[in-house]
């Protein structure tokens, strides 16, 4: 079981004991061998996606390790050579009519070997003989092993093949119980073993654009002048939603235990029903809340307040736009919502901007570029990853993210909003659209997709939809946010200009009955030198699943957090 | 109070309203007026930081924006256009002997205006007249203002000065109320104010360090093929330590209670005392541990098990080196220590990189590149930033980054640093060097500073003083970790070979105590295609720290975290 280190005696497990010299430099340099830094076997991908496809490497020898992703013995002399073994030929006996008094030619193991770092797999050949004892190697056994690039014939689908010469480790797989021995499982099975799925091609492609994403996300707000802040996770206020939520919700409990009567029941509920209403955003911001507790020798007064896990790190964000002008923040997010949903899970991760004088138009010229980097640089920068995707998940995709980046999108106002999606007579929406109610994803969706067939950004929202921070416009009635919609994927980005009169937000705050003290330290930002400012929250696991055109978060996050799911 | 738009009726807050229209493109432009894309106004870092120190730009009519440093009222037309008011001018009344008939000339306000982006101000006058009715702006006012560059005479200290022709925003400062109106106000202070000190030239300054050490980090990675991974924050799984330690800890409470026989308690004690020597690192691991507990209608069952904030990243992301090959992951760790600390907090941000096929001294190596690569990032686009932190925190900062670039590290076994400390004879140390013991920070600095005079990496340390899943070297005594030690700031990476070995590492567990199943996941990586892999984590405060000569995390933090200290 686990490693088994073969041919040990013969074959020293670290080929050099010499510190290696390293170059200071990042710039990969282009030697005839591409060697890996920190690491004495070359990588898969610095071969494979060469232009040539490895060909100028042939007659090279270098040493590559990965996991086994096919694997079968064939007769070898027969084949040898010509690249062209029959698809799944299986292990054959030796010919029965053997050729004057000549041995049998020995079996060779013919495999495609993986490292994770791109999409296609290396072929690789092991010849058997009394030196190299190799058994059939299940798929998911890690290979390191020294040997020389050749040639195959261009008619075949790989232009090399690795012919092993000394096989410097093996860790073994017991092929009955490696859930990954089954090929091609659902995502929906690979969600129960997110330790074990970067090892499939699938998921190690999503994550590669994942970290792609991230990279472009810095580029594009460093090279745009933006500082990285890192907001704390630990906060002690919350965007006041689950606090009103909670007070509301704990009156109507109250009211059941107390057997009143059903009439003040009934005006409670409907108090906490226009609650709902007027801020249905509510139930999205309800939080994961997690209290400290007293662990190992740690007092509960740890900390002087109370803290819960951020939801968001807008207002914090904020507090440094005041001071060093555009700023953004990508880390992890917190939200507890028990219900089903492919677009959440409890822990999420955001990148949040913020500029200082800047406006909503400011913010969504802004988001709008951001989104088109994003796009540009996948296409870019996963090619083959890309490829892959389209083959495998949606055949739209690339074309999708190629159209992104050449549309000018639609920017509509909640009102202009409502009034189109009211004077369409071919579809019959499950909500009404009208003034007052929030769009739901399928108003977003014909919007998108039918109407405007573009992304569209809707802003002016009635105040009531938005948090307390949100500029109020001159109507009194709106504030300066705005949603951002894409097809496929729907709204992922959400921005505001947020409200620099101290009046006005401390009246807001008064409004809505949060707990004043909590914003004191918000207030003051506006107290002191206050400046007009926007910025935006792009859900980065969105943009993912939009970048792959997968339907569910769970599929693109390392390890997802949902209700009832932490295995690890 | 607050926002005061002033002189709103003449001009118009927003002096255009037609979209911008925004090239996807980020590499900047260099028009004569630079522009910020998001905002009407001119960052100023594109005026002052140009090599001609803005004077390529006079003449030119901009929008600039930021906050009031310094301000001051002089007697206009005596010294204008000299560039050399008197230091300090006070709003002298008009002179006494008039010049024939003319009126006097109007007083201007002469002010010294950041707005973040870099630490350098720029030169901004406003004339006083009937349509400008400007009072005295305080420190801290916040403005934004039409005007004209013009030049000033060499021998001033600004090259350039802002002419304001229209105010476009004031955010006023209720002086006596603003703790910043205080001038340099020490760091202490200023951490009870963590939303207000960004807008101070000091604390500006750390965190664009800060923020360019984020984008080197991503940068240093991903040229080199690491992928990012965000690691879970919530997890069921910890490093093993706190479950020990809270288990030994119980049976003295518990043993106190019962009022047992002294021995016994005795006995527990100092198996807990073993225990703690034996680990110390325990102390350092202790977390946070933060349970989930029923929040607004959130069950607490909400997650299938207990869940925890992560201590380390480390267990999930060799998860990922197993898949992908190289990865590293950014993100917030917590621990929960009462002691006060000036190298800890309850939060801070971790790198942490794993590579698959590699050893230890692999991991040494790209530990040694990447301190490297972020000493001369730092160097290279912050010079500005460091020339301040030079004259006011540490004269030696900048030579010392740029020693750490050309010198080659010592590497060195735990035993040989045991025995070089044992030679020392000028000097006592409060614990005395001695295998079993771990090294204090007093050894470290000593072997740092006095013996080697560079950074030392110290690796092969008994294997108690490590995690469980550090391998176990040949000699069944020692493990394959490392501590990487740097001048001033001490131990800031930490690295190791993990235990690739099945066996071996289920021995460890069991040897331990740790609570199997919650490992079980974790020994599945080594059940199924088992690689040698190492890695390091790098404290990422730390790395602030030491780029900025700061003593205490707390300032390089932007919302530090500490027992007691959760105020927004």
């Amino acid at each position: 079981m686990a490693s088994q280190e073969i041919l040990a005696s013969q074959k020293s497990n670290k080929p050099s004991e010499e510190p290696e010299t390293i170059p200071l430099e990042t710039e990969p340099s282009t030697p005839l061998i591409p060697s890996s830094k920190y690491s004495n076997r070359v990588v898969l991908r610095t071969i494979i996606e060469r232009s040539d496809g490895g060909v100028g490497l042939v007659g090279e020898t270098i040493v590559i390790g990965g996991w086994v992703k096919s694997s079968r013995e064939v007769i070898s002399n027969i084949f040898r050579g010509s690249g062209n073994y029959p698809a799944r030929a299986k292990l054959q006996p030796a010919p029965s009519k053997r050729v004057a008094i000549s041995k049998p030619p020995p079996p060779i193991l013919n495999l495609l070997v993986s490292d994770g770092s791109c999409v296609d797999s290396l072929q690789v050949t092991i010849e058997f003989s009394d030196d190299f004892p190799i058994r059939p190697l299940p798929i998911g056994t890690c290979i390191l092993a020294e040997g020389v690039l050749s040639q195959l014939p261009a008619q075949g689908k790989h232009s090399i093949e690795f012919k092993v010469n000394k096989i410097l480790h093996i860790g073994t797989v017991e092929d009955d119980k490696y859930i990954l021995s089954k090929k091609r499982l659902p995502l929906e099975t690979l969600r129960d073993y997110s330790h074990l799925r970067p090892r499939t091609t699938t998921v190690a492609s999503f994550m590669r654009i994942r970290s792609a994403l991230t990279f472009a996300t810095h580029t594009f707000f460093q090279v745009n002048g933006f500082f990285s802040v890192e907001v704390p996770i630990l906060t002690t206020t919350d965007e006041g939603f689950s606090a009103k939520f909670q007070e509301k919700n704990n009156l109507i409990q109250q009211l059941q235990r107390s057997d009143s009567d059903r009439e003040a029941l009934l005006a409670a509920e409907q108090d906490l029903l226009k609650t709902k209403q007027l801020a249905s955003q509510l139930e999205e911001k309800e939080k994961l809340r997690l209290e400290t507790l007293k662990a190992a020798n740690i007092p509960e007064d740890f900390f002087s307040q109370h803290t819960y896990l951020t939801v968001s790190g807008v207002l914090h964000l904020e507090s440094y736009a005041c001071g060093l002008g555009n700023v953004y923040s990508f880390g992890p997010r917190f939200l507890a919502d028990r219900r089903i949903s492919t677009k959440q899970a409890a822990e999420m991760w955001m990148v949040e901007a913020e500029m200082a004088f800047s406006e909503l138009e400011d913010a969504m010229n802004c988001a709008e570029d951001y989104f088109k980097f994003l796009c540009k640089w996948v296409l870019e920068n996963c090619s083959t990853d890309m490829k892959f995707v389209s083959r495998r998940i949606d055949k739209t995709r690339t074309n999708l993210l190629e159209a992104m980046i050449s549309s000018s999108y639609e920017r509509i106002t909640y009102m202009e909003a409502v009034n189109v999606l009211k004077k369409v007579a071919d579809r019959k929406f499950e909500t009404e659209p009208e003034w007052g109610t929030e769009l739901t994803s399928q108003h977003l969706s014909y919007l998108v997709d039918e109407i405007y067939k573009k992304p569209v950004i809707v802003y002016n929202f009635p105040k009531e939809f938005k948090p307390f921070y949100v500029r109020l416009n001159d109507d009194g009635k709106t504030v300066a946010a705005f949603d951002m919609v894409a097809p496929t994927v729907g709204k992922f980005i959400t921005g505001s200009q947020k409200e620099e009169r101290f009046d006005l937000l401390n009246e807001r705050i008064n409004e809505l009955g949060l707990p004043k003290e909590q914003y004191e330290w918000y207030l003051d930002l506006r107290r002191y030198g206050t400046v007009k400012h926007s910025g935006f929250t792009l859900g980065f696991d969105l943009m993912v699943l939009f970048a792959t055109g997968l339907p569910d978060v769970r599929d693109v996050i390392p390890f997802p957090r949902s209700s009832g799911k932490v295995n690890n």
